[in-house]
């Protein structure tokens, strides 16, 4: 059986991240979204609790995805939990530096694990948990982007009705 | 009447950004230089009052450019001005990644303002806010790169004399 | 009045440039779309006869926009013309590297012509005459990319039924 | 089962592509490297038999990879063979922008190919075909780039002994 | 006699900087390692001392490389020093965009000081300080990435054995 | 005595080849401009005589820099004239890469021959041959773009007066 990791902050959980880890759904067994906790990490909204719970009813839909918090390594956390594949969802430029050079590193540290990047559907190309926050944070509707009970979270969060 | 709102942080206002206002001035009835404030934000050097008054003093001869202050979605404050452009000057290519994803976030918040994209002199092309306050926080001099007034305010924020 | 000029190659005319001329049209009282000709130019597939055809039947539907060829300086032609403007669309990144080269370029040959850039709808962001011609060069379907008359065109140059 | 479609020119295979395979292989069940070849194609070095000879010799020790040639539409080819996902590798920041470019055409045309990027080790990532043919053809040595068949071939190519 | 000066953080030290310091070394006759200090700087793990002290023991084998450390503008600190050329490493993308807009500015600031690239090694090109800090903050091992005293001292700061 | 090369197609010399010709000349004790020429060189528009006769003409006045053609791998070429460094400009985001990529093949081949980047004035950074020869292509004035000689050989090639 093939276990594939989609590691990631999901400071909250949006629509890109749904469709990522639909496909890998498709592609693998089973899907463990792993959610990355740090006592060091800044600049994140929510916490480890609350993002676990938004990603979990996220995708609820998907019977062989199961969300997870973890610290550490993250090649560390796939050796864990028997996962031999990391998944990484791409979107603009910028980004795909980063994943080159977080590829090389994971697998300077573990080259047993193997590092498959999925492209997400072309609405959500563009789209990052960093412009969510932004619209959310000024009062824009985001229902669009992510999922209701993100939606209602972030609502919530930043005080707007 | 066309109205463009040109938006941004101004913190503080360079060069670059008088140049981009000056072409847009060239081409719209009215721009609205909109100055970004939320109380949020964080790494802002300059309070909103005074970003406004640099800005005010940076473009005061261009008549048909007026300086402003918002918080709230960029569109949002486009429709109360009655701007159906918005207006962002383009420099290096990071910056271009972030306009399309903005640009794109902002049409599906609001599919009736358009983005116009306006390049600056080749001189501005790589200057930014920050590279002006790495550079006045250091001492250096900046006034090949801001206005007067914008430099005696870094020199007075920074203690130089 | 103003007029603007929306230069390119048009080899052929697809979804993306139609949005494109459609943004122009709506902030422009008029709109050339000006496609470009050299006897020197290779590795193009349509004849501007060709290409100037399919450009009108796309754009005719839109009063102020009016399709012309020209040869030579792009700035030249929009002197000869009354354009103060330039519109280009903006697409991908390696894309945007040499739109502000010509950009740079066109300034430093005429100042006095503006360089606005519009962003075309997410749907075409990723779209180009390249992809197209490729797509229809192996027998693809690109009915969902270019305008009906331009896919004939292709169907025919190609040879699949 | 699953079967998994790893298109391109292979003009030559290079360590960087070999490398790609040998990782699809231990994803999928089946793996088909599937050598394009179309009569338009220019700037091809070798003949599509001399690339699917020399793709066979670099990946017979890998047995559930199978060398095939193709025309047509990627995806065509990909419902063909009974292959649900297309595996690519990927390099540098510009191959990306085409990458991405292509997987979103390919998912209009198909939308139940899905889209796989694995990235090669650090040693090949900024290798590629051009480069070799670069090098082979001024007499360089590529010993270190691409399988003994391929050096040989590049070898009686360019005349060098 | 030719004095160089190679600017940075180095918040730590790794083995990319160490490859371009010792590539610098053996094209100038010295070479200043220049560790970038200011009262403001966030996001620094190590003291100005600790990063000069971890700096020395990494480069103490190149007898014409010498640790320095310095505030103010990088220029200033090269006049002073008697530099007449800035050594900087290039890595990835987004790397270079800065160090192009950071080499204008200071050729802006002082044209008689010269700004000169190299490429560390592959095995390094994508390294950076800021990975080092993400792996070893979560108890990944770096020893590949740093001198060991470096090591050490990141093992420290995080308290992992 | 350190000897450098600087290599390219030089098709024609603009003013940022001439530029980063003048900063090697004061960095190195002798520079070689080395004109690449292969028979199998497609798409340039003067002969191997005709680019080292405009060269030559542009440098001149550079007593330490000599003009030299040269065909086979310019790491050969580099050892045979005793050159111990490559010289190459930098200018935009794409043009790095494919540096990027050269420099490692470079290594690769010949790990004793150092590749410096140098970058031109912020005039020149975004000009180049192809962007020269396609004005020039077009009857445009290229006199702010390249030395006299160049300009009057592209007009005699154009056939404009």
């Amino acid at each position: 059986m093939t276990i594939a990791l989609y590691p990631g902050t999901f400071d909250p959980i949006h629509n890109g991240h749904i469709d990522i880890a639909t496909r890998a759904a498709a592609l693998f067994d089973e899907v463990v979204l792993g959610i990355f906790n740090n006592q060091k990490m800044k600049n994140v909204l929510f916490s480890p609790e609350e993002r676990e719970a938004l990603a979990k009813q996220a995708v609820m839909h998907l019977p062989n995805v199961r969300v997870m918090t973890y610290g550490g390594l993250t090649v560390d956390f796939a050796h864990a939990i028997g996962a031999d594949t990391l998944v990484r969802g791409l979107r603009a430029v910028s980004d795909f530096e980063w994943e080159l050079q977080m590829a090389l590193t994971n697998r300077a540290l573990a080259s047993d694990v193997e590092m498959v990047c999925l492209m997400a559907d072309q609405e959500w190309v563009f789209l990052s948990s960093t412009i969510v926050k932004e619209v959310a944070g000024v009062g824009g509707n985001v229902q669009n982007m992510v999922p209701p009970a993100t939606a209602q979270a972030l609502e919530a969060y930043f005080g707007h009705s």
